[in-house]
């Protein structure tokens, strides 16, 4: 049982809030039992480390088995401990040190791709995270994210993605132009989602393959990267709201692929 | 201009904070140009006291020039005035006292609505707004909300909304067996938004009237409350998702309710 809360084990795990760290050690923090227990399924050959209190190891028997029949290192720890580790305030008694690594644009291409989506310049955590689980529930064939959008390895991100970030690629770090540029190339359709769209999402071509292109949240993709794109496309607006939120504008679009 | 963060005047807008202040007063308080602007817009009338740094009265004549046309109140201040009125971090140089009344049921029910949705039992101030801005979107007639979900009127929630409060009637405080029996009982067709559906949201009939019925954020509706529903319908899961989260579900069920 792990009880000091300022022990160096300790303050390497809560280092992981840093990017710096997360990037040198090439390891994310995984918080809750969700997202744990996605990694246990998904990718347990990842998973580094298991930190989890008494009383979550008997709510999360599943977890805790899982981790250890998969020979992966488990430590029961306090409250205390476990709060000391975690950017979470309310970590739900477990948290897991992870290896991570992003997909490569070249593999992702080359799997003939029929849905992908493409985040540029997504500054906030939650929204970022959210896509991710929209994008792996309408089974997308994987998340770009551009340099210019919010860590992908965040603690925050990590949460909202609700294990979703071990179920299919995400690439990051990606030059936006490069990127649009690349993806006509490879023979994927690009539909920048915006307001200004003549056709809406249910109007044009989901069955070749494409992918949606979101921007910013407050102001949305600048006019020259739209018209890098094929299309541009809106969420048709039914009421009175000026726009959607970027999750929802964006799992609109990618259930609208399913709909192809 | 106002200069003293610590008067009565300001102390009484950041009282509005707290749910009690709010229904003694009936107003509550709307923070950041993007709420303001559909106040001054939809509901001028409601506007008590609008209260503008410099910087954001040069930013948003439209609303500052539209609040004065109304006859209502503007106030200047300074950006430390603001901090301490408000709920937000960043309240973007505007907020505003507005008085807000829910809608009544019967008047919901009366207008023959075609599309609503039952928030049952959610938490999450975030969640909850996001619901009401993706029914606003999506052209729904109402929102419903229980008694034991959050307080729309929390600042939060007002702000998450992005201005769709004041778009669309939102009944609040419903007991939810009641409700779903009033709706049926006014032959609208309720459908339990839950995993565990047989048929999806775009099986299910969506041109007679319909409510989408929404549960917790964690585990959704009891089984009680599903049966006292006509069906039980979920939104597809293509990939390894468990689950979406609410917002998302939220919004997928109303935009099905679109192409009915």
């Amino acid at each position: 049982m792990l009880t000091n809360p300022t022990s160096d084990r300790v303050r390497s795990v809560r280092g992981l809030s840093r990017r710096g760290a997360r990037r040198k050690s090439g390891a994310i923090l995984v918080e809750g039992p969700q997202g744990v227990r996605e990694v246990v399924r998904h990718a347990p050959q990842d998973l580094v480390d298991l930190y989890v209190t008494e009383a979550a190891t008997e709510r999360h028997r599943d977890i805790v088995d899982g981790a250890r029949s998969a020979g992966r290192f488990v430590h029961e720890v306090t409250d205390e401990v476990l709060r000391a580790m975690c950017d979470a305030e309310h970590p739900q008694g477990m948290a897991a040190v992870v290896s991570w690594r992003p997909a490569a644009i070249d593999d992702v291409l080359d799997a003939s791709p029929g849905t992908l989506i493409f985040l540029t310049n997504v500054r906030d955590p939650g929204n970022l995270g959210t896509v991710i689980r929209g994008a792996d529930a309408a089974g997308a064939d994987a998340v770009l994210v551009s340099s210019d959008s919010v860590d992908v390895t965040s603690p925050k991100v990590v949460r909202s993605t609700a294990g979703s970030l071990f179920h299919l690629p995400v690439v990051t770090g990606l030059d936006v132009e490069d990127t649009l540029d690349r993806l006509r190339a490879a023979g994927v359709r690009t539909y920048a989602a915006d307001g200004t769209g003549e056709r809406t999402v249910d109007e044009v071509d989901r069955r070749s393959p494409h992918a949606w292109i979101m921007g910013n949240e407050a102001w949305g993709l600048p006019t020259e990267r739209r018209r890098r794109c094929d299309e541009t496309v809106r969420v048709p607006i039914y009421g009175h709201a000026e726009s959607l939120n970027l999750a929802m504008a964006a799992t609109l679009c990618l259930y609208a692929s399913t709909r192809g």
